[in-house]
């Protein structure tokens, strides 16, 4: 395969490329080839929005979501309801949660979850400072979001011990049925839990 | 959706990732979030080899593959058949030949293929200066390895046209069953042609 990318440069772009994840080589060869159709100006946009983010972005000082400033938008956002305080995951899950449009609260954004299998431990994660931004005293309730899965459940449970001593309240989002869920295909374990969370039916929704 | 990105920094490096075909929002949101956790100089070196691509790569003088220099290393590789060429319609086509490890001729890039549908035609591709490349003279066999679609039929057609003059002896890549093929499951025009085009026993592969 002497003659495989005909070009060095080529070869080093797509080696880049394939880099990330879920590319493949194929898939980083079509990628570089549809850069090198564009104008160079085009390409330079690129490189300098991919570098600029990685140089200047910060994360914020209080809830440590990915932030142009020090403070984030929602967390300088004076509308916001600083009481409740949305612990998350990641990134990702503070947007799933803002496109719901139904919490107007804070976020706290963990930058992870425990899972001793790849060597992540209450220590990696923004643990202690929502314990001390929680100890601070304006918070009345700490909203669990996060994922339904023994890493997420072990979080919650670390995280509750920690809470307990500050007497803050303490809830996680409801599991049950997805919305538009046929009942026959949901899983048991799901379908039970629906059934002992059950709501009245004046609350539906 | 005002807080959909907490950041512009990362709204703008997510816009560019989702140009790239084939990318939508969220992979590419997915794509810039792993490059933030990389170090400064891991990022520097994605964006060093794009822009470089984009900067410095040539298409070879003869053939119009991709080359780092004037000519590619296959048009300047004298131990290959200088007297076959194999016209192709992009780089890739090149790489999946040269796979094949069966030809040992030269090529030559159309850098496309005629598609009136896409406003494609004919002054658009590398057809003139094939048609020059064989008036040279040191040419014997010009192999059409274009793709078995009507554009593709039809650039065959049409550079059949624009080479008779020249005399040279025109070929195109067989059509058949695919290795690996049953027969049973294989379209009826397919099949039809691989009939027509039967090769002696003898000189099956």
């Amino acid at each position: 395969m002497e003659h495989q990318y005909p070009s060095q440069l080529l070869e080093k772009a797509v080696a880049e490329f394939a880099k990330l994840p879920g590319i493949g080589r194929k898939t980083a060869l079509r990628l570089v080839l549809n850069i090198l159709r564009r104008s160079e100006e085009d390409v330079e946009s690129f490189t300098h929005a991919v570098s600029q983010l990685r140089k200047e972005v910060k994360h914020c000082k209080v809830c440590h979501n990915i932030s142009d400033s020090d403070i984030c938008p929602i967390c300088a956002d004076k509308q916001r309801d600083s009481s409740t305080i949305c612990v998350v995951e990641n990134i990702q899950d503070v947007m799933a949660v803002e496109r719901t449009g139904q919490f107007h609260g804070l976020y706290h954004v963990l930058g992870g979850i425990i899972s001793p299998m790849d060597g992540i431990g209450p220590s990696d994660l923004e643990i202690e400072s929502l314990v001390n931004r929680v100890g601070e005293g304006n918070v009345d309730e700490v909203i669990l979001a996060l994922s339904s899965t023994m890493e997420g459940d072990t979080t919650a449970f670390y995280i509750s011990r920690k809470l307990a001593p500050t007497g803050v309240t303490l809830s996680v989002i409801a599991r049950g049925i997805s919305v538009g869920d046929e009942l026959e295909y949901t899983d048991e374990v799901t379908l039970g839990r629906s059934i002992i969370n059950r709501t009245p039916f004046e609350n539906r929704q």
